[in-house]
Parts: structure tokens; sequence; C-alpha cells
């Protein structure tokens, strides 16, 4: 049976990708569009900024409105339109007319289903006092910079540490308030390995954020206008609160139709984004997809897949699996302040998990050559599997350029790369852009050496961890280690190391730190020659450690 | 036989990664350098900056002195040490010490030839002129720096378009200096293909060289300074020439020991570095590599190249064939004043020239957020082969991020990615990094487009070419066409296309222009379903059409 008529549920980027996409594939369809919401095409991910004042006006954020979507695509658009029952039989949807509470029926061919991803708000007393926020819609962010704007907020509560409510804490800070953040778990951004997560704690916590982990937020108090936050720990006063602990998948009007939900409570698709029934199809932060690595079911609501996956529906309506998206790698991004935060792939701790023979490493560099003016640190934690040598994942943190790398890295992953590869791209290479041997290929080198036994390592969290077992022993000069050190460490300057080893003994667990582990690792081939038995460097020096020191 | 000796010859990259490599690897070798020159170990990439006063100290420019080298690596390093000849058969190099012109034997089991590059002087009048320069070693820079501070400089002309010729160019205009750059070519940028090229001699002219393509140098006068450079064109009034014409292999040593030269010049390596005499390996810009495309021999001297090529021989000579370098794309940037450029695997010309069947495109974009603030605009040219689908290369240009695009790309063709893959990579996507659907996949969206025919494209060579055979209809605004606009296109705006279409003749070849290409494409969309037979769109549009405006 031809398609003729196409109907589509949610319209920010996933429903208006496939509209606008199949529209220029078949001029020939009647592709309608229902949102409950008034905007459409809109930057969920500028709200923050526009929270902020970074993005100065509404219309920035809002990339197209429907009469203009309508003009260029020829696609029907009703906003406040709320799809509330499907009748699968008969294929057609029932939608409650906002405004009115009318209820019409809008008839389909094939439906495509891009009803989106909301905040998920935890049952905790006080959430419906004014001033108590989640930032996912326009008119979030346009009550809360309008609240921000008349100067009433002195003190703001975070509640959540993830990409969302970090980017709010700042934008928050900027305005000048005073901005708590209360995470649940041990550490703020949620998906990375710990030393990653805790060197951007700290840097947030520098600028002037207040961060509380392992902390739980218990109750919001106030008469009608928010007035504090309960924490298990603390009390915190509050004149706005931004609740952003994670978001769920808009899945009830796809259960009504009997679609089928997988394991990660999103809708279930195929590479074609085809649901379980015929017709019906499932795109955007509603949707599961793939996690290229490991072959498994993922949820990672993000508006570049949701741009993909629309594209991918577009074409496949009348053109029967044409396209496809296989999966993801779970790539993110976060710019807080000047530190720049990402990750692709598999953190150490899900390959762990996921039974992976996990080998890492953590290797700090420059973003350009040391010699050409603003060049900036990077740290760079890459991941791999011992056996195979597949790269599984990176992290990458700093205040350099760290969106490059992580995407070389993101690409080799979905190539199959090993480390070996990494290692022997021609990345293009000038003072203004990068080392002569960028972060990457250096990263891969110091892995292959750990992997081929030529190094042996420590991670920052296992040395804290076993902090009382070993000696740590620093070989950066006196000054430094004066400054800031590892608590507990002694001191022999790396190039007094051949005079003074002796006085070591060669049988004891010793860890070498110096400033980012190139000279730890050159001390640690000395004391090798000179018969060390169990010798480590530790991963990063003290610039990746992120724990107590003195 | 065990190896006990190891002799380099050449102490810049190559040389000193090959030395302090094999010493990690090997602390019981002896290994020595040798190098005719005072300075080791420096950072020929940064010359120009120097010129300039970017980079300020000279030590800045030198990454190790030989003490520190020696110092730091346990490496013996000989300066101003000329290696003359070498007895292949007792391997023993004759090596003289420039101060004393003693000629003294250095005995080897292996023999590492790392002589790097020259820079290649044409046979013209007056060369040897005080004031003709070369830009290769420190001490060229440090003369020209002394002399352009001298405040004696107020015109240079610099010969030769490549990166060190137009990166010579920006440092000396920074200084205040009048510049006129000369080349024999058509365009800057030998090894871009023309659209390209000419986009950013555009934009050098328009910051005040002044450039001189299709001229050819043919003397340079003075007494016993330069005075000016004749062409075959003009006179141009000089106090400071540079000939940065390109460089050639520094091979004769090798040629005495019968070491075979490559079909480019270079010396002749395999995927070991090992020449075709055994314990003879060669590194750097001496030795020849394979482009990892077209599998044929390659001579790209480049100092990301030069470091790898080294660590592979500092691995392999005692631990044989244990590390290797298949080969490389040709990667390269540059930066110019504001501007970014870069390339990575076959330009378009290139590809045609080794037989494939060659599609491309030029699709402009932001290589941030529309939204965002401090967004800027790149173009690429996507080049790929049509019927196996596979990436070729790519050119990007602009004044935003172009390093993060071309080392995708450059990453995805080392793994043999299709179109398809580059489509639908996980980059990591916040505002402030990229947009959603960042430029390398709406590049490779609108390839597949013209690969699949669902748009046909003229590329701005091509309509250049073809000015007087087509119809040129831009469906830009009336304005934005009043302002600058193609030579004889005719102008319906974009929205009042389904209007005034009918006027147009529908089996006239007609190509739409717009600012991008984005609207010329949805134009072409509407045309086609009007019945038009013979449209095509302008890659990248007005913004990516380096020729004559009106
Ligand atoms: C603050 C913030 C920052 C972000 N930052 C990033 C980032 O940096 N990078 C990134 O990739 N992504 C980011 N995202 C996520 C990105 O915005 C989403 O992935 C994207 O918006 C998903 O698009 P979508 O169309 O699938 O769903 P949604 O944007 O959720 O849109 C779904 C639409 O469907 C409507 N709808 C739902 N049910 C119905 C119904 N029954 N009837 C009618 N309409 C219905 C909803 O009201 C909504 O309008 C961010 C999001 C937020 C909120
Ligand atoms: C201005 C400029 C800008 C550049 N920009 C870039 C860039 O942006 N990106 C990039 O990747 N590369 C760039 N390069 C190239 C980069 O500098 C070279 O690739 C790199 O220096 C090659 O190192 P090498 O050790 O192989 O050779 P070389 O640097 O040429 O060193 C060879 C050494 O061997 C010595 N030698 C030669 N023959 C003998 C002998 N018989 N006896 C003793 N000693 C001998 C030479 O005197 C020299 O010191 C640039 C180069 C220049 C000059
Ligand atoms: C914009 C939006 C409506 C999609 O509509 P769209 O018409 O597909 O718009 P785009 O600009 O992405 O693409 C238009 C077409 O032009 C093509 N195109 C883009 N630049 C081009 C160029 N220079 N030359 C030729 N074609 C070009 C694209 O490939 C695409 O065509 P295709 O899909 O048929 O290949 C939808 O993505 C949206 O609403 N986005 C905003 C919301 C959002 O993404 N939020 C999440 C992140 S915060
Ligand atoms: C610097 C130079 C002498 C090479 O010497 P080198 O000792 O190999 O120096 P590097 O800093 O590159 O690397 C040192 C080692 O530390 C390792 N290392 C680097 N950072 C590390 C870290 N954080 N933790 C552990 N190991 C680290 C590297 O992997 C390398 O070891 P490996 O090769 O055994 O794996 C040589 O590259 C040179 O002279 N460069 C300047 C000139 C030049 O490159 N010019 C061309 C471009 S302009
Ligand atoms: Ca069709
Ligand atoms: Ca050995």
């Amino acid at each position: 049976m031809a398609i003729k008529k196409v109907l589509v549920i949610g319209a920010v980027a996933a429903g208006t990708k496939t509209a606008a996409k199949l529209k220029r594939e078949n001029p020939d369809i009647d592709v309608t569009v229902v949102t409950k919401d008034e905007y459409i095409s809109y930057a969920g991910c500028g709200l923050p900024y526009y929270v902020g004042g970074v993005i100065e006006e509404k219309r920035e954020l809002v990339v197209k409105t429907p009469e203009d979507f309508k003009l260029i695509t020829g696609v029907d658009i009703f906003t406040k339109h709320e799809a509330v029952d499907i009748d699968g039989e008969n294929k057609i949807v029932k939608v409650k007319v906002l405004e009115t509470g009318e209820i019409k029926d809008f008839e389909y061919d094939s439906l495509v289903i891009a009803t989106g991803a909301s905040p998920f708000v935890p049952p905790i007393e006080g959430r419906d006092l004014s001033g108590v926020f989640t930032l996912r819609k326009v008119e979030d962010a346009l009550q809360i910079r309008e609240l921000v704007e008349s100067g009433k907020v002195k003190n703001a509560v975070v509640i959540g540490g993830g990409f969302i409510g970090l980017e709010t804490a700042e934008n928050l800070f900027e305005r000048g308030i005073n901005v708590s953040l209360v995470e649940l778990a041990p550490h703020i951004l949620p998906g990375f390995d710990e030393e990653i997560a805790l060197y951007a704690q700290n840097y947030m916590q520098e600028k002037g954020i207040n961060i509380y982990t392992s902390e739980k937020a218990i109750a919001i108090k106030g008469k009608t206008e928010v007035e504090k936050v309960i924490t298990d720990k603390r009390e915190l006063e509050a004149d706005l609160v931004i609740m952003s602990v994670g978001v769920r998948p808009n899945v009830d009007i796809a259960k009504k139709l009997g679609v089928e939900i997988g394991t990660t409570g999103a809708i279930k698709v195929n590479e074609y984004m085809e649901t379980n029934i015929k017709d019906v199809y499932a795109v955007g932060d509603c949707a599961e997809t793939t996690n290229l690595i490991t072959g498994k079911p993922a949820w990672y609501p993000m508006g570049s897949t949701a741009n993909k996956m629309g594209r991918v529906v577009g074409i496949n309506i009348n053109d029967n699996k044409k396209d496809s998206l296989k999966g993801v790698l779970g790539t993110t991004i976060v710019k807080l302040f000047g530190l720049n935060a990402a990750k692709t792939g598999l953190s150490e701790k899900a390959a762990k998990k996921e039974g992976y023979n996990v080998v890492s490493v953590i290797v700090p560099g420059n973003d350009k050559a040391h010699y050409y003016p603003g060049y900036r640190m990077i740290i760079t934690k890459l991941i791999a599997d011992k056996d195979t040598h597949k790269v599984l994942g990176a992290q990458i943190i700093g205040e350099g350029v760290v969106d490059k790398p992580i995407d070389i890295i993101a690409t080799a992953i979905t190539l199959g790369a090993k480390v070996e590869d990494l290692e022997k791209l021609d990345l293009a290479y000038a003072p203004p852009f990068s080392m002569a041997m960028s972060t990457t290929i250096v990263a891969a080198n110091v892995l292959l050496n750990k992997i081929k036994n030529k190094v042996e390592t420590i991670s920052p969290t296992e040395l804290k961890e076993r902090l009382n077992e070993v000696v740590v022993l620093d070989v950066r000069d006196e000054a430094s280690h004066m400054i800031s050190s590892i608590p507990g460490s002694i001191n022999i300057f790396s190039e007094e190391l051949y005079m003074k080893a002796d006085e070591l003994d060669k049988e004891k667990e010793t860890v070498l730190v110096c400033k980012v582990g190139k000279n730890a690792y050159l001390s640690y081939l000395q004391l090798k020659e000179m018969g060390f038995k169990n010798v480590k460097i530790l991963e990063g020096g003290m610039t990746a450690y992120p724990y107590e020191k003195e």
C-alpha cells in the first residue's frame, strides 16, 4: 500500500527533522506534525545559555517558527495539539486541541513517534513551590531568566550534577548568584570515571560553585515561594531551585499502541528506526539505540542523535530500509566555565562491568605547540581492551581543546580501531593547532607501553586507595614538592636519582610521581636498570591527581 | 650479531627521536648522533613565528640543547660534525669536524640516516646577495629577525606560495613590512584544489599581502644588498627576499652508501623504515613513505611524520620489525592571519589523476551552534570515490575551527571509511563546540545526495568556466543580489519561485545560486517538481565562489 499520509508526534529536533526530510524525499506525501507545545524546532541545548544571557534573544533559540517551517518544508504543523490516544487498527491518533479541549482524529499510513523526553522530578516535598524549575522547554528558560533578571535571586540550588545541572549552575553563577549544587552520587558528571569527574568538580568548586556530593535533597521548603532546600546533611537557602536529576523518555502514547519498550525504558527500534509495529517508527529522545561497542541497547538522549534518527526515517518511510543508524557511542561534551570535558565510548568502570580485560592510562599534554602562545593543557584518559587492543573509550578534560581529540577517538572507535591505529594517525600539525606528536598519539604511545609491559602504572584512584601500602617517590625538584605533594611522599629530584636511589628499598613497591608522568617514566626506566623490582609511575602525575594534597 | 653501536646522522626531529627512543628501549646500546649544525632538536615549524615575534625567545624554539639531550637520554651527541662519506663494508662513517676540518671515523652496527631536507634554491641571478634568505634553520630565523628588527626592511618579497612562504609573509606583514608574494603556479597553496586555494588567496590579498600568481621571479638585483626582485611581469622593491619554492631531501650521503633512492627523490624505505641495505634505516624528511590511499610512494616532509618514523626505528633496531609506519595521508594545515586551511588525503585534482571516479562537494557551515557567540564559518570540500563511496580526501578552510574536522576525516580515511560512515559518526555536540549536525556530517549528507542523484551540483570552478552556457539563477533576496552576484545571473527570490518560475525555460541548463547552497537545494527540489529538466545548484553558493563577482 502506498504511503500517502504520515503523522509525526513531537516537533523539536527528531520530529521536525523527520518531517522536513520526508517532504524533500516525497513532496507528494502529506506530512502532518502535532505537538502539545507552543514552540517547535528549538535548541534545548541552548537553554542554559539563554538563562545566563550568553544567548540574548529568544528568537535565536528557536530555529524555525511553525509558520516558517510550514512555508519552507510544506509540512502541516499543529501546535498545542496533544496526542492522547491511538487506534492502531484503524490508524487513527486521537489528538486533544489544548486550547479548546476538543478531541480530533488524525489518520495516518505511517506514524512517527518523536515525543522526546521529560525531566524526571522525584516526589520530593515542595517541588511545586514557586521558584522550583526543571529546564527542558523554552518556557522554562523564559521563566527562569525572568526571575533571575528580577533581581530577587540571591541563592540558587541546583539538584543534580549532570551536564544540564552543571551548565545551569555556571550560567546562574555568571549572573552573580550564589550557587550550590547537590549531587547524590560520590561525584558530579556521572558516566565519567572518578579521576576525571573529580578534576571537573575541583575546578567548579574553585570557580565558586558550592558542590555537595554523596548528599541527598530531601525537601524543598517555603510558603508559596521556595526558601530553602533541605538535604540529608544541611539546609541551603534558595530563591531558585533547578531540578535536574535526569530525564525519562516519553513513552505513554507508544505504550497505548502496544509499541515495545526496551530494557532502557525507551522505545525499542531496529537500525531502521522501526518499532515492533508495522508502519510505526520512533526517533529522538523517546527511542533506544545500540551501543556500537557492546552491541547492547542503549539510551543516549542527545540532540545530535535525534537529528540523525529523524533523517533516517525521513528517507526510509517511503523507501524501505534505505538508510540506517547502527548505533552510537554515547559521545558527550560540556563546557564548564573555562574547562572542557568530553567522553566517548565506555568509561573504565563501564568497560570493566561489561567484562572487558580493561587497560587504561591518563596522559596530560598540550593542545598546541608548547611555544605557541595560548596553548593549554588537556588530560586524556584512554581506555582499551588488553586482549584485542581495540580502543573502547576516552575521556578528555582541560582548558585546552578537547572536542577535537574526542571526535578523533570517536571516529576511530566507530571504525574498529586498535590503539596501534591511533598511534600512527596522520593528524594535522602546525604549531597553532597541535603538538608535533598530538596528545592522542602520545596517549596511544603510553597505553601501548603499558600493554607491552614497557612501563607499569598506577591510576590516581588506585594510588589514593593504596597510599599506605606503597612508597611514593616524587621526582620533581624540591621546590615543586614543597608547594604541593602527595601525602607521605618522599622527594628525590630525578636528576639526582642515579646517586640517591641506593637509599631506597629495591624490593618495595614504589610509585614515581612527577608533574605529568613523563619524568616519572624516564626515572622508572632508570630504576629498572638499577634493579628495582616493583616500580610504577603515577599516571598523569600531580596534574591529574584530584585527591588530597599536602 | 648483536647491535652494540648505533650511529644517527642528523639531529632535528627524526634523528633525536630515534636516538631517544632507542636508548629507552635499550639502555645497553651505545647511541651516537652527529649533526653538522650547531642547534639540535629545534622546532623548524616555529621559525616563521619567531621571525614575527609571536615566539619571543630563541630558547622556546629549541626543545633541547645538546647538553640536556645527552643528560636526559644518555645519547652521545656531536654538533658541527658533518658525515661526509661512508664505508659500508666496514660500517664506518667518515665525519668532518667542522671547526677543525679533521676527519674522524665513526663505527656503527646500525646506521640511521636522518639528514632531513634543505630548501631548494633555483639558480637565479642575485640569490647570494645580502638580504636573500631561505628559512629552514635556527640561524636563518635569527638573521631574518635581526634584519627586520634593525628597521631597514620596508619591502619584502617572498618567492613561493606554499605553507612556509605564506606563514613567513604573514609574520613579516605583522611587523609592518610591505609584503609581496610571487608564485609561479596559477594559485597559492599548491596541492589544494583551485577553489579552496583561491579562497585563501583572496583572503591574504584582502589582509594586505600583494600576491602575484602565474608569475616567475627571474632575477634578484642589488649591489651587495638586495634592492629588487625582477619577475616576468614587473619589478618589486625588496630589502628582504625569502626564497621558499620548496625543499629537497638530503640524500647525498645515502647515495654514497648505495642506498636506493625512490621515485620521489627521497630515500626508499619499507614500513619498518629499512632501506635496501641491511642495518641501514632512514627516517624523517630524507625518507619516502607510502600514500595510504593510493599505496604509491609519497614524500611528505612533515615534522609530525618525522617523529613517528624516528620512534618506529627506535623500537625496531634491536627488536626487528616490531613497529611500523604503513604510510600517511599528506595531512597538512596552515594558519593565515585569522584564516585556517587544512587538507588530508587526495585533492579532487590528484584523485582524478589517479584514475578514481571522483565525486566531490563544497559545503559551508558553522563550527559552533549558530546562536553561540563566536561561531565562525568553515567551508568543507569532501572528495570520494563514486564507485566504492570511500572517502578520498578533504580540504577545509575558514575562520572557524578546521583542524578538528580535518582530523576526523583523516582518521576516517585511515580506517577505510565510506561517506556513509562519516554521516553517522557520533561526534561530540554541545553549542560551544559544534552544530547539532556537525559540518562533517552535513557535508557527507550532501555528498551522498549527489552520489544518489538526489541533487545535481556544479563546482565554482566549473561554473566559472561555463558561465556563458548556463542560466545562473540567484535565489537570494534582491538586496543580497544587488550587493554582490555572479556576472550575468538573474534573480528570483526563493520564496517567489513558485510564482515566477514559469518565466523560465524548463529545458535550459539552470544553475541555482544562494548563500551557501542550502536554499539552492530547496529551490532545486521545487523546480524539479515543476518539471525542470536540467537544474543544478552551485556548490557552496556565493560563500565559496572565489571568482569575479559584480
Ligand atoms: C538544557 C539542555 C541541554 C542539552 N544539551 C545538549 C547537548 O549539549 N548536546 C546534545 O546532543 N543534546 C543536548 N540536549 C538534549 C537535546 O535537547 C535533545 O536530545 C533533543 O531536544 C531531543 O529532541 P526530540 O525531538 O527527540 O525530543 P524533545 O526535544 O523532547 O521534543 C519532544 C516534543 O514532543 C512533544 N510531545 C511529547 N509527547 C507528546 C504528545 N503526546 N503529543 C504531542 N506532543 C508531544 C514534547 O512536548 C516536545 O515538544 C540538551 C537538552 C536540554 C534540555
Ligand atoms: C619554516 C618551516 C615550517 C614548517 N612547518 C611545519 C608544520 O607546520 N608542520 C610539520 O609537520 N612540519 C613543518 N615543517 C617541517 C619540519 O620542520 C620537518 O619535517 C622536520 O624538521 C624534519 O625533521 P628531520 O629531522 O627529518 O630533518 P631536518 O629538520 O631537516 O634535520 C636534518 C638535520 O640533519 C643535518 N644533516 C644533513 N646532512 C648531514 C650530514 N651529512 N652530516 C651531519 N648532519 C647532517 C641537517 O643539517 C639538519 O640539522 C616546517 C619546516 C620549516 C622549515
Ligand atoms: C532544522 C530542522 C527543522 C531540520 O530541518 P531541515 O530542513 O532538515 O534543516 P537542515 O538545515 O538541517 O537541512 C536542510 C537540508 O539542506 C542540506 N544542506 C545543508 N547545507 C547545504 C549546502 N551547503 N548545500 C547543499 N545542501 C545543504 C542538508 O543536507 C539537508 O538536506 P538533506 O537532509 O536532504 O540531505 C531540525 O533539525 C530542527 O528543528 N532543529 C532545531 C532543534 C534541534 O536540533 N535541537 C536539538 C539540538 S539543541
Ligand atoms: C623531543 C625529542 C628530542 C624526542 O625526544 P623524546 O625523549 O622521545 O621526547 P618526548 O617528549 O616526545 O617523549 C618522551 C617519552 O615520554 C613518554 N611520555 C610522554 N608523556 C608521558 C606521560 N604523561 N606519561 C608517561 N609517559 C609519557 C612518551 O611516550 C615518550 O616515550 P616512548 O617513546 O618511549 O613511548 C624530539 O622529538 C625533538 O627533538 N623534537 C623537537 C623537534 C621537532 O619535533 N621538530 C619538528 C616539528 S617542528
Ligand atoms: Ca518517492
Ligand atoms: Ca633490548
